[in-house]
């Protein structure tokens, strides 16, 4: 019999000393909370907790007793510190039996490679009273499904190794079909929104009246470096009710933000410009002081973008800027190389000498050092440039040096974006 | 009287609903583990709740069971979201009282600026029992500090806001000081050494038996794209003894991998190639291909960078390789873009048009699409040129796009590393 869905709720477990460290973080929990959701499941908890028995057993414990899904993550090597098949059995009240498969399994692979098995490897098949293996294509360590009851209740465990391209096909080809059997039908659908140089609080003045009427959609905002997503998300009967949900706030959302929305299924910027750029067929070319490279970085981080971007000149020093860009040095004496005018003459001078369609020019001060009180730190001049004529902004951002130059290399970017729209 | 710190082991309590969602992540708990260790505290347990009052009551529960110092961050704001104050109270068994002069001080800042206040903002006046309170100088919620017992055994309870800015100094001017003083003298001394273009089973292959035989260092390896790293943590009775033993291994390590390592305090590969291009007042321009601009992204994302870096040209087109770093068009056609003649040509055409010291160049395929048998995904040519000459090495990286691209910008700021070094 299905359990119902809107009391389950999922904890998700990771498991090893590293994760307790100030250097690594656990990031499956993101991609799992992910799948759950579009499964219909909440996660209600997510915990950390190192390689030691008292401490795995405890936090087992406290899971078993309240969550109805539990996603164990990592611990299931051949090690000493490889605890997480006990300790969950001990949470549970439960045995491990070695799996006759495993083991043969175990022992033909150490034999192909004419080496005797270590003693420690059999723990790897050890598998939980009334499990089911789960195959591990990526790796040496299987996982295990557990589909039981505590006081009563249904209990849906698993047992996933923790290296992500091990983790996540194992999670999407052997779990998610079994989740979705246990589960009633309930499905999540979602949109995100993407907005570029808005603040979040001027975002939110206007979208807060829209989606507070839409109590069936849950809608977050999150901002970054000049840019503000609308996460949309509804759970319905059907797939196809909670997509209506979204897709109709979203709607509603698009009318009254207009073209302040660069992307409303949650692709970054660049995409959207290489996307553009690709229907018209036209081609874009980039002049850079003070992101140093990071626009030619990001255009090209999208696949088959040699299609639309040509190259250009990262143009860090003054010489630079004549030399590569074809900037009059006079010009730079005249009004320095933060400028109006440097970043126009940047724009239109790399445009020619590439040849492209469009032509980017960026300058400014990323700082901590080298501002003024004419020319703080934060000032960026960005100019866009092609046949129709050249437009150039001036931004005062503020942060530290990476977030200046984010804002510098997005607002070139968005420029470029409403230029290919109009 | 100072509890027994080796006993005594912390519990990080991120609270939230947006950080049960795929989209964001707990990072405070990094910054706080760093400095628990540095006053020789573990961190045991992570764990990150909802705003959900029987969610979060259970999980300060069992927080308080199992571990001595506990922080909670977040909810504790004006709404009805913010439970963290009357959670934390309930499972400690206390009550939470009106502080008078938080009240005053809230009706003080309404009254400036002639609002009424919201009857709800006096639950930010909430304090448990025996607490101290915290100023928050960045922000409107203060934070709270306990020293009580439970069971017997210390308890150093710390509520604090969720923003980084708002807990960042609030933990470092008014927990640390406090937990210094709780606990007994013990220090964690850290080190991290940092190798490029070694694979990670290769570096412990080495590094194992040497600190395998040092058991007062803990030493994790953790790697990354094209980048391996050594974090060496002690703990001592004072801080010299920490350093001196960490950098003792530290010492080690290194003489045993030589110019492998690139950095011995944590510093990125291209602050350290800025050093040395700093220190000899030599200068560097770049012609990247398929790294598309990355290599001056990384190098100006170090302050200061325009003493040493002067620009060059992004050349994805093979018509950019001719314009832009004097690649001649037949070369091209002689050996294909993605080549060592090629490589070579961007490096000393670039050398030769910016007037630098050293020329960078990079060709390669980064995927997923324009490989072939010949010449497979992830083939790169890096070359760099000054003038002694030119080295040009071929290199097959593995993985997505990104990681190919990562890989290869490693290389060239490695080989110019070595180059100066030599």
């Amino acid at each position: 019999m299905a359990a119902d869905a809107s009391a389950i709720h999922a904890e998700i477990v990771a498991i090893g000393a590293e994760l307790l460290t100030p250097f690594k973080q656990d990031t499956n929990s993101l991609f799992l909370t992910e799948e759950l959701n579009l499964l219909g499941v909440k996660v209600a908890f997510k915990d950390v907790v190192g390689d030691d028995r008292t401490h795995l057993t405890n936090v087992a414990r406290v899971a078993v007793e309240r969550s109805g899904i539990i996603i164990f993550m990592g611990g299931l090597g051949p090690t000493e510190d490889d605890l997480t098949r006990e300790c969950v059995a001990d949470a549970l009240g439960i045995e491990v039996h070695p799996d006759p498969e495993i083991i043969t399994e175990l022992y033909k692979r150490f034999a192909s490679r004419r080496i005797v098995m270590p003693e420690n490897n059999a723990r790897q098949a050890h598998v939980l009273d009334g499990a089911k293996v789960l195959a591990n294509s990526r790796g040496t360590a299987p996982g295990q499904w557990l589909d039981t009851r505590f006081n009563g209740e249904p209990r849906y465990i698993m047992l996933l190794p923790g290296p992500p391209h091990e983790l996540k096909p194992m999670f999407m080809e052997q779990c998610v079909p079994r989740l979705r059997e246990a589960l009633p039908e309930a499905h999540f659908a979602r949109r995100v929104l993407k907005l570029a140089m808005l603040g979040e609080s001027y975002v939110d003045s206007i979208a807060a009246p829209i989606y507070n009427k839409r109590t069936e959609v849950q809608t977050t905002i999150l901002a970054s470096a000049a840019e503000v997503q609308l996460h949309l998300t509804s759970s319905a009967a059907s797939r196809q009710e909670a997509q209506c949900r979204v897709d109709s706030l979203a709607d509603e959302l698009d009318a009254a933000f207009g073209p302040s929305i660069f992307s409303t299924e949650g692709e970054p910027l660049e995409e959207i410009v290489g996307l553009y750029l690709g229907m018209r067929g036209m081609t874009v070319s980039v002049a850079e002081s003070c992101t140093g490279g990071m626009i030619g970085e990001r255009l090209t981080a999208v696949p088959g973008s040699s299609r639309w971007f040509m190259g250009g000149a990262i143009v860090y020093s003054n010489q630079m800027k004549v030399t590569l860009a074809g900037v009059s040095a006079k010009l730079i004496e005249q009004f320095g190389a933060v400028s109006d005018s440097v970043a126009r003459a940047l724009a239109e001078g790399i445009r020619a000498r590439c040849g492209t369609h469009i032509g980017i020019g960026v300058t400014g001060i990323a700082g901590p050092a080298g501002g003024s009180a004419e020319k703080p730190v934060g000032l960026v001049y960005v100019a866009v440039a092609d046949e129709r004529g050249t437009e150039v902004m001036e931004r005062q951002f503020l942060g530290d040096r990476q977030r200046v130059r984010l804002g510098a290399s997005q607002q070139a970017l968005d420029m470029v974006r409403r230029r290919l729209l109009a």
